[in-house]
């Protein structure tokens, strides 16, 4: 397996940015996160505030990332990292099946809106997942619920359908999968996830469903579940000027290092992530 | 004299970063600076790693900017600021013979290359100026030194020889003044400014100059001498994740708050710095 430079996890501008000056600067760069770019940035109404794009649509704004990380030939890698392990030398990345390494990691992964569940902290990894693509198999022939917090749930949840016996959909925005007789929409407020060895039923606030997985899908992971090890303050990675965490090698920049959640700011620690992983790079390749 | 609420001093990326969201959330604001915008961006060649604009070149990149601020009815006050006070409860601005009030201040204004003369601090004020439109008149009809550095430099040393007797015209860039008749270019480099009270001569490797003042021309300012009392870390201003420095209600991006030097890290930290100094004045106003 090849070992990438700099792992960049996040789609959105802090994401992008990175990938646009680690490319530049020559890195070999694998961008992990979705092709349609961030789907937050897709949705926004307008800009007015990014220097040098005057009142355009968040859609415009993909556009142009889009096209400015063809012209560079930078692709997406479309997976979603479940997380990050630090292994001294390097960084494994898992993503669905797939293990990915780095010898540096810049996570631009989107803060988490809200809090855990009861029970999503103790039942991680046994019953509760972020990552149908990536957990779907386990669960062929049982019944799993889903909580539909990101616009790529529904998506997800039809994914699923097509490998388990029962999908329970509990709508947590707008969107709905389409209607399946294996689907079952339930409209309720999610309270808490219960089991044994492992989860057995998801709690709402008006009934009890006995499933054998809970797949919490929202659009970000905290990021003390995403790096374990990390040093967080709330939702957010703790960070200095130069994007540095307390994980050395390890980088973050965007809204999961802190307000103000704005496109620009998210732009301008990319890029300063980005240069901080090439200095960190060429100082290991010294030393080492 | 009416009281802006924040005084933005620069108009590179991080300076006009600043005034578009200060101004779109509705504060007076009053941006100083080149109508320029910065000649340092201006003169830029070709920028790859600016995201949302693909290989742009400098100029096309400040036209862009100078179109944003006029969208959003920004004007650019074309003055220099020599000094920046805090009064307590509100800061004023030295900006030629102006004096101007802002309830918080952002500082924009660049970093300093270089380190200063001898004679340079002493003298500062009594025959060291940084400003030709703010200080000529002080010299008429004497002799004066102009060292250079900047690419305004040339046109403040004619419009200098336009009120003194004589300017010695120090180039330190490649651009020189106009030839007139009481313009004499000097080729050496500058050793010392020295003096008694105030300035009496320029030394220089290979002779000695008697003038009354030496124009020290930089592109900006050290930070310690443009704000008495901020903290510093050799020429940048000490700032933390919210652009916040040690005196309340002043804040710093771009290139003066530190490395790296790159347009959209100022470009994110003016926005910051900007939403900072919104949340300073409005607790302001909260507990006053």
């Amino acid at each position: 397996m090849s070992r990438y430079d700099i792992a960049i996890i996040g789609t959105g501008p802090a994401g992008i940015s990175a990938a646009i000056t680690a490319k530049i600067r020559n890195k070999e760069i694998i961008l992990l996160g979705s092709s349609d770019i961030s789907a937050k940035l897709s949705k926004a109404h307008r800009i007015d505030n990014y220097p040098g794009l005057s009142q355009i649509s968040g859609a415009d704004f993909a556009e142009k990332l889009k096209a400015q990380l063809s012209d560079l030939g930078i692709e997406i890698t479309q997976k979603q990292v479940s997380a990050v392990y630090a292994m001294g030398e390097y960084f494994s990345l898992q993503a669905g099946e797939d293990m990915i390494e780095a010898s540096s990691v810049i996570v631009a992964s989107g803060v988490v809106q809200g809090k855990a569940l009861p029970g999503e902290d103790k039942y991680l990894g046994r019953g509760v997942s972020y990552c149908a693509t990536c957990d779907a198999r386990l669960y062929k022939g049982k019944t799993v619920a889903v909580l539909g917090y990101s616009n790529e749930a529904p998506e997800e949840a039809e994914f699923l359908s097509e490998i388990v016996e029962k999908v329970i959909y509990v709508p947590m925005g707008k969107e709905l999968p389409e209607e399946r007789e294996n689907i079952e929409i339930v409209r309720e407020k999610p309270a808490e996830i219960v089991g044994e060895k492992s989860v057995t039923a998801l709690k709402t606030d008006k009934g009890v469903y006995e499933v054998s997985c809970v797949f919490v899908l929202r659009d970000a992971v905290m990021p003390d579940k995403l790096v374990p090890g990390v040093e967080t303050d709330g939702a957010h990675i703790k960070v200095d000027l130069n994007m540095k965490t307390n994980l050395p090698g390890l980088f973050a920049c965007g809204d999961i290092a802190g307000k103000p959640y704005q496109y620009v700011k998210a732009a301008g620690q990319g890029n300063v992530a980005a240069l901080s992983a090439v200095t960190y790079l060429m100082e290991k390749q010294k030393n080492g």
